[in-house]
């Protein structure tokens, strides 16, 4: 039985599928963090490892014929070169091949060749597809260059917007509530000019990683209806408009929606309503990565197979 | 003789000053960064104990009656307990008080008890003085939830405006040549899709501290007449202006100008144009620091000390 391994590497979880050349899962392994840009090499190797053996072991350790990873970051030097060593230390020797995560992710939705993806999670990344192969990329340049309408832009905006309202200097929104029943409090010295709660605040923002501040979108999400928090929104699902625009040639070809923030609601909808009938959903980049590695074995790697695969995928817990 | 010490503690220097009662300065020094926020306490602590004994030791070290830091930062609660306790363990015993940076720079260029000021140097916040004390403040912020027009912002326009060349979707500028120039290169592996100068500088930026993209904002200043650059300087100068507008209830009171951005250039003439005949500059916190010593000890404190303590202060190496 010939089979291969797909690996989604992602920020939150990496997830490792063993799959034969029908398409049918033999195996699933889930483990943490795996971009190594934001969570570092070692971190990223270490899920990596943990996802893949789980996997390879629920399927029986039979050799894959190669590993496919995709994911973010993953083209780090420190990074592709070891992951092949690593499982090979746990009894697996297979060839491994890299790939960026929104191929992953395009790949999770559709077989076709040709099309177009957009992942706005705690990144923003839009790419046109040709022949298989990522074609042209815009955005994804980070959350300090750019991001413009992802996770992080989110979060950061939520964040100011709830800043401005403390500090007297905005409207007032729901999100305000929402945002500080979710902060710690802080032991910094409360300056008498300043208000507690954007003291609180600014004593959080400052002292978690910069992309934990996408961890304050969902607020946006929750208090939709808020005035504030719906031009929040609008201006998300503009801004990945905008860039899907960036690399779209022509009006055919799917486009495939992934990451937290194009799940149901008003980013998505935006994304949906620039380019009605064309848009699909992808929950994560797995089945894409499980495509890619039977396509790189040389095996099929059509519809039937992708539909085989996220069958199975969306009915196990992964 | 009856002597205070004024510090004045930035992110780049730590300034100590001995003064006395006449504002005769009897001991300089100088040490690294002091902002316990971007540095850690235990840097600024360090920073703070070197600047201060080697200022106290110049001026023969007779006991002050008091010290006053001026800083960003320096609320840290892990903060001003410990320089007491660290200057007594090197045989200076003397009470401490700190204060707000923007107080130390207000004074280092007045001696009138009511005005305003705009620091912009890595951060920007603009500020309200009444009878002396810091009355109200716009922004201050931050680099992740405000500081508007500050270094920080326009280092990461620079950035964004040089990726944006780079990365085909943003119009040519000299500033180009000039971030290029001082990246170093990257071992990263260059996906096929993407410029390798936006390649570098994705490979840098991302592993700096984030405040250092402020070291970028010279750039703009150095590509004057440069419309892309021009466009930023204009900006930054706009939002500084609507930060002091912010705090600003009368036409009356000087305006203290001060840091990295409001040298000579674009930036603080937009400030200087908005509010003709008002601002004066000052160099640093280190004078105000020691105004406010005098202050604190109460000692003479008005104009004439000022002017004593600035002209020795801008003739001797700080």
């Amino acid at each position: 039985m010939r089979t291969v391994i797909g690996v989604d590497s992602g920020g939150t979880a990496t997830r490792a599928v063993v799959a034969d050349e029908r398409g049918t899962v033999l195996g699933l392994g889930r483990s943490g963090t795996g971009n190594p840009t934001s969570s570092g090499a070692e971190r990223a190797l270490a899920s990596l490892t943990d996802a893949t053996v789980r996997a390879w072991t629920a399927a029986g350790r039979a050799t894959p014929l190669v590993l496919v990873i995709s994911g973010a970051g993953v083209r780090d030097p420190a990074f592709p070169g070891a992951p092949q060593d690593a499982l090979a230390a746990h009894g697996l020797s297979v060839p491994v091949r890299v790939h960026g995560d929104i191929l992953g992710a395009y790949f999770s939705a559709t077989a076709e060749p040709d099309g177009y993806v957009l992942v706005a999670g705690t990144g923003a990344t839009a790419g046109r597809i040709r022949g298989g192969h990522i074609d042209a990329v815009a955005d994804g340049l980070g959350w300090l260059l750019g991001d413009h309408g992802s996770g992080f832009w989110l979060g950061r905006e939520v964040a100011r917007a709830v800043g401005a309202e403390l500090g007297g200097f905005g409207p007032a929104t729901t999100m305000t509530p929402l945002v500080l029943e979710r902060l710690p409090p802080t032991a910094d010295v409360l300056p008498p000019w300043r208000d507690e709660g954007l003291h609180r605040l600014l004593g959080w923002i400052y002292r978690v990683p910069p992309v934990q501040v996408s961890s304050l979108a969902p607020v946006a999400f929750a208090a939709a209806g808020d005035a504030v928090a719906d031009e929040l929104l609008a201006r998300a699902g503009a801004l990945l408009v905008r860039n899907l625009e960036a690399v779209m040639v022509d009006e055919a070809g799917p486009i495939v929606l992934t990451g937290g923030l194009l799940g149901p609601g008003a980013v998505a909808a935006a994304v949906a309503d620039r380019w009605p009938g064309r848009c699909v959903r992808a929950a994560d980049g797995t089945a894409g990565a499980a495509l890619l590695a039977l396509r790189e074995a040389g095996l099929p790697c059509g519809a039937g197979v992708l539909q085989r695969l996220t069958a199975q995928l969306h009915r196990e817990p992964a």
